[in-house]
């Protein structure tokens, strides 16, 4: 190739040359490198690995927390002893209260004066006491795995710990505390199962098809999924008052064909409602509830043209908690 | 098209052709039919459904039964009573006896005379006496899982057939009776831990990070990555004549990335050694058989270049069974 002047210095050229040669093939590998990366497979996915985690700090991963969603009408001395308890349970990322105390101020004021707190809470304040207001899609929910109670209910940090690092091993189904059944009949009626007042009617022990949301994690997706149910399911909740937890068992049944629950035996759990004010003393004791719950079940049937719930006898405690020995036996 | 003299009998030619024609058709779409059929997902595949099942006939699906896998040394008496209660567990497909007495006759004519029994039993002559003889691959096991049994092991059968339902749901892990765990040290030396005198380290509770095989299912596929191990790997338990199992666990582990074992808290299991006429009481009152599974641990670890064993704290238990309450909460 022809040669000109500055050949006559062919160090310095080649010097500058190989500088900038050098350069870009520096800065290509470092782009290739960073896109690799981002490429990788993340896997801190949806399955989380199941190895217990230290607590962290307060910013925590949206995929190594949960969101507590607590409904509340007419108690909020439960309410705001509840909060207490629950602000600071490990892997809590945020609470969202689902006020539906409608057209009464939330305590929020309060709240606030009574800070600082371990975690965001938030007011979300409705405009119709519904049941299925807990189960909307709030823009505040950031974490994958929400935690759903009942404000009567109260369950031990221990229990809620494990409970959780159990949801992230069974991330698409509800990993709760309290299981419940239906049962059939040969005249092909579903009845709502009372426990030992009713058999499923195979194998030895019993069975469970549902796990009740209002003590349980379940994974945030179910709510868009729920929102998308045909008209017939959001009504039925409505008239009823009641159901939105058979509703969320069916959806989970029918979309991983597996049972919709995974059972965790508590340690310590409590109802309040005794312990309120407010005399208010919860849905479950209106005189047909149980009897609407069986309505539910065939009415859902129905709409779904289905019977999609499916039967499981897994009962997981944790191992050597809180009894060391908990797991020995006497071989 | 030129016209023979059949022409003048068309209906009679066009029923004729109209048969063969036909014939081909339903033959070819039968052909089809067939095709479409042997090519339609099996759905059951290794991830079985988790209904508990009705007991079957004889002719069980190797699909929904288990091989019993039983080696046994020196304790003949124990292998037929053993053999007489294990006989008849539901979904048990056949049982392979690993027979480790070398040189002396198997009792075979007299299981024999003493038929028809519920189930083929194989009694399989070793040359040598090996504690990993169990582990080979043998042609008369048909089913999926193996229930691998130490021959002085006593399970009820409704721990058996729990445990099978459960390794259903969990097909590539070990499922069974009896959780051991490792511990790491500051120096990065493992030890085998003896449950309540170490602990893991970390969070509420204990762990467990072995199932010990000598009481468990999985899959027999592993019986396959086991003979493709190292040969390290296979000297290594000739040499002790142990840790078997915790080889097992390590192969289970590194192909799932997960917790090797599913621990299910067994009901009712008696070891039967003191039982035994002929005064052999099993390895594990050796001297040496604790600091050899430390050895193991940490020999493995070195064939490895890793410690791919994982913690797990579930502990399973059947649901309403056999106290029909146990699932019961003062709520």
């Amino acid at each position: 190739m022809r040669c000109h002047h500055i050949c006559k210095l062919p160090g310095r050229v080649m010097g500058i040359r190989l500088l900038r040669f050098s350069s870009v093939v520096i800065f290509v590998l470092l782009l290739v490198a960073g896109a690799l990366m981002a490429l990788l497979p993340n896997i801190k996915d949806d399955k989380m690995p199941n190895l217990r985690r230290e607590p962290k700090s307060q910013s925590q991963s949206a995929l190594d927390s949960f969101t507590l969603v607590m409904q509340t009408y007419n108690r909020t001395d439960l309410l705001l002893k509840l909060l207490n308890h629950y602000q600071a349970i490990p892997h809590l990322h945020k609470v969202v209260v689902v006020w539906n105390n409608v057209g009464e101020k939330t305590p929020e004021e309060m709240w606030n004066s009574l800070g600082p707190h371990p975690v965001p809470v938030v007011f979300k304040v409705q405009t119709v006491n519904r049941m299925r207001n807990r189960l909307q899609i709030f823009p505040e929910l950031e974490t994958k795995a929400v935690l759903m109670m009942d404000d009567d209910t109260l369950i031990s940090a221990y229990d809620l710990a494990f409970a959780f690092s159990v949801w992230q091993q069974f991330p698409d189904q509800i990993v709760g505390f309290v299981p419940r059944k239906h049962v059939s009949t040969s005249s092909g009626i579903y009845s709502y199962g009372s426990f030992e007042l009713q058999t499923p009617g195979f194998g030895n022990g019993d069975q469970y098809s549902m796990v009740l949301i209002g003590a349980a994690f379940f994974h945030s997706g179910y709510l868009e999924l729920f929102q998308k149910q045909p008209d017939a399911v959001h009504t039925l909740i409505d008239e009823t008052q009641n159901c939105d937890d058979i509703v969320m068992n069916f959806l989970v049944a029918k979309h991983t064909g597996k049972p919709s629950g995974v059972f965790v035996k508590p340690v310590d759990i409590r109802n309040l409602e005794k312990e309120t004010n407010s005399g208010y003393s919860g849905m479950w004791h209106r005189a047909e509830h149980l009897l609407q719950r069986s309505y539910c079940l065939n009415k859902l049937v129905n709409i779904y043209n289905s019977m999609p719930l499916k039967y499981s006898n897994i009962m997981i405690s944790q191992f050597g908690f809180p009894n060391y020995a908990n797991h020995k036996n006497k071989m």
